[in-house]
This record gives C-alpha cells, structure tokens and sequence, in this order.
C-alpha cells in the first residue's frame, strides 16, 4: 500500500515554503562570502556580527513598507539600503564601490541550502506542487532556485501581492494563484508567526525546526505552536511524516 | 571555444515563452481527449471542429476583458465560459454534468508539448532564466509544467499583471519581476503580433515557426517580420541558433 499523509492533510495538494532560513542558510552562506570579499579588499571585520546585523535589518525595513513611510520595496533594494548603512557602521564605506556594493548585496541571490533541503524537495514534489512564498522578490528567487537546484514548480513571492509576509494578502495571493482553497495548501518554514499567520488564513501548517539559523551558540525559540498540523526536524523528516517513499530512513 | 549567440543576443539573460501553440499543440491534445470522452459518453461530434471552436472562443473572450465588458477573468473561466456555450451549439449540453464539464474545460491543463519542446527547453535552460510569459492562469501553466516536465524557472502570466497580452503591462511586467532590462529578456513565440507587441516594449524576439498547430490542413502565415532578432524551426534549432551545445544536430 502506498502510504499516506495524516488524515487531516489528506486533502493537501500544494506546499508553499518559507525560504530564508527553512529552505537556505543564509548566515553560514552570507558569513562565508562575506569573509572572501573581506580577504580580497584586505578589510578586518567581525562578518558573523555584519550577517547578523544585515539580516536584523530585514524587519524594520519591511515595516517601513508595511506602515507606508515606503512605497512598495522589493527585497534587494531593502537589502541594499541596510548594506549601505551597515558598510558605513563598520567603517568600511570607503572600501566598495558601487559595482562591489551591488554584487555583495546579491549575496542573498547565492544562499546555499541545508543539507536535506534538494532532496527533501525532490521527494515532496512527487505528489505536491511546490511554491515558494517568500519575502524575497521573484528575481531572487529564481536566482537562488537555479543555483542551488531548488526544483520549485513555481515561484511565489510578496512581491507578486505588494506585500510583505506576515500580511494576510500574501497568504491569500498564493491559494488564489495555486487555485486551491486555502485547507489544501501546506505552509512549511521554520518560524512560528509565519505559520500563525498562515493558519489565520486557513492554511495548514508544517514546522520545520531549523535550530543553526541564527548560528551554533544561538538559542532560537523551537516551541511548537498545537496549531501546527506537522512537525519535522528537516525536509526528509517532513516527507517521511507526510508518508512519500524514498527516503534515506525509509 | 564555447559556442556564442548572435551579437545581437549577447546580452540577453532570459526568455520568456509563449505557451499555446509554441510550446505544447493544444489542437491534436483537445481532440485526442475530446474524442476519448465522446466515446465514453456516446456523443457523435466533430471533435477537431470543437476544438477548433473552443481555441476561437479565446480572442473574442479575452477582449471582453480588455475592453472592461468583464473583470479580469482567469483563462480557466473564459475557458468554460467558451464550453458551457459550445456544448449548447453542438447539442451536447445534457450530456455533461457539473463535475464532467469542470474536468473537461481542464484540458487546457493537459496539453501535450511539441515533441522539441523538453529536449530543447533543457539546453536553454543551462545559460538563460527560462519563463513562461502566457495568458494560461498561473495554475493551468503549473499543473501543464508538472505533467509534461517543461522545465521552467518561473511561471509568470497574464494574471500576474491583470491585463492579456498582447496588451504591454504584460511584458512590462515580465521584465520588471525578472529583473532585467527589456532588451536582455527574448521573447519567444509562434505568433508574430505577440512578438511585435514584445518589441514595442524593447524585448528581443524570436520566431519559432510551428506549421502543424491549426493541424495538418491549415496554412498559417509563417512570413518572417524583419524586425525578429531570430527564426528557428523547432526549441533545438532555437539552441542551436544561439550557440548551445548538446543539440541532436551538432
């Protein structure tokens, strides 16, 4: 018999996946260019606090588009303005130019993946369509998708709604553009008040615990939400769970 | 030396294609499964002509929408809209219920590809950001990837900007998401005004002649516009004119 998901996902036909941090690693991959270009321009820097620091960027800058003090922002450009007030913080605004400025800020287009996260996808999407849904813009995610060979049936962004997550209308956005009702659309990430707000909107919920996000000394907040349909320690896990053959411990 | 594109087409970093008729022949897969659900059902119909009436119903809906006689309405509804009234004009109107109509007007999600079509599409795909750029919702354009193995970076749609090609936010829109100038993006396709309207918004065009999608009785205009940058027989003399390795012919 071919196995199958628990019941209350039975209905279940597309996936739409949280991507920085649940699908990629951003730190260890934005610490490791960082350090490249750090050795090439002969910078000294702590680049574990600059990743953190651009990364603790991300919120407030979204907020400013969420409150309206921006017009609608897409992620690189957000990127972009934290890089260029961090660069000065640090002290090394003299040392990149423009060029160098626009490439490093397209580190995020370069994150590499976790370990389990190609071939976990490639076993999900046997029997489900897979989206992204993430903040990102859709360049970047297409960007990251072919370099790190993320097989998405379709990339799905904030960008598409002109809102960023965890607004109601990019939930929405996405069950609209799938065609589906949002019970039959799963949403994965490792982060509690994406899945919150995903199931404000009917959606179904999978945590994915990603406990070296934020790095090896870092205590992230792991606690399950008992609105969560699923838990998972990966994205094999979390095919295993949702009973897809092939995997590793099966 | 690695093979070149055309000058002209250096600088081009993604396609965008046409879907209907370009990439899968949408007349040989209506009839085929019309035919198989007339015998099911015991109809006697002119299956190639319904087809045929089916695909002529799409202009005339789509400009309904254009001119503000309808919202905007998925292709997938136009689509039924079109069937509900030909089932009528064909006498066939109780022989369908709900649940069959809803499935058959899903044809249009089960188009088989040219037979060029996944061999070349993946040669492409190994330099250029491969897109969809078709009035298919994005949900018709997903589940027709997911079952032919068309494969694509990105599903972008008509849906996505609100308006039906050839209209220009279309392709505006294209090069916005994809993040690229007009004139780094081809567009690809088998019809020349979509092309010509693709131009007037600065993309590069290519003209991919497909004789067989009217059938085997048809005489479409195939005349070649001087302003495309490229003619092709097929997706691998598509590659090939671009100067991918690994075609069938080189």
């Amino acid at each position: 018999m071919m196995p199958q998901p628990p019941a209350a996902l039975a209905d279940v036909r597309a996936l739409t996946f949280d991507v920085f941090g649940t699908v990629v690693d951003w730190r260890s991959s934005v610490i490791r260019e960082s350090e490249a270009l750090g050795e090439r321009l002969g910078m000294t820097v702590d680049w574990a606090a600059f990743a953190d620091a651009w990364r603790g960027g991300y919120a407030p800058a979204m907020d400013r588009v969420r409150h309206g003090e921006l017009p609608w922002t897409r992620l690189d450009d957000l990127h972009r303005m934290t890089l260029d007030r961090l660069l000065e913080e640090f002290g090394i605004s003299d040392a990149l130019d423009e060029a160098e400025r626009e490439r490093f800020n397209r580190v995020w287009h370069r994150l590499d993946p976790w370990p389990d996260s190609v071939t976990g996808l490639a076993r999900l999407r046997e029997r489900y369509v897979l989206a992204t849904l993430s903040n990102g813009n859709v360049s970047l995610l297409v960007n990251m998708a072919k370099r790190a060979g993320l097989p998405w049936d379709c990339v799905l962004s904030a960008e598409l709604a002109g809102h960023y997550k965890r607004d109601p209308e990019v939930y929405q956005m996405a069950a609209r553009l799938l065609d589906q009702p949002p019970e039959r659309v799963l949403m994965v990430a490792a982060h509690q008040d994406d899945l919150q707000a995903a199931h404000r909107e009917g959606f179904r919920t999978a945590f994915v615990r990603r406990p070296l996000e934020h790095g090896p000394d870092a205590t992230p907040d792991l606690s399950v939400d008992p609105i969560f349909d699923l838990v998972a320690d990966d994205f094999d896990d979390l095919a295993d769970r949702l009973g897809l053959p092939g995997g590793p411990r099966s």
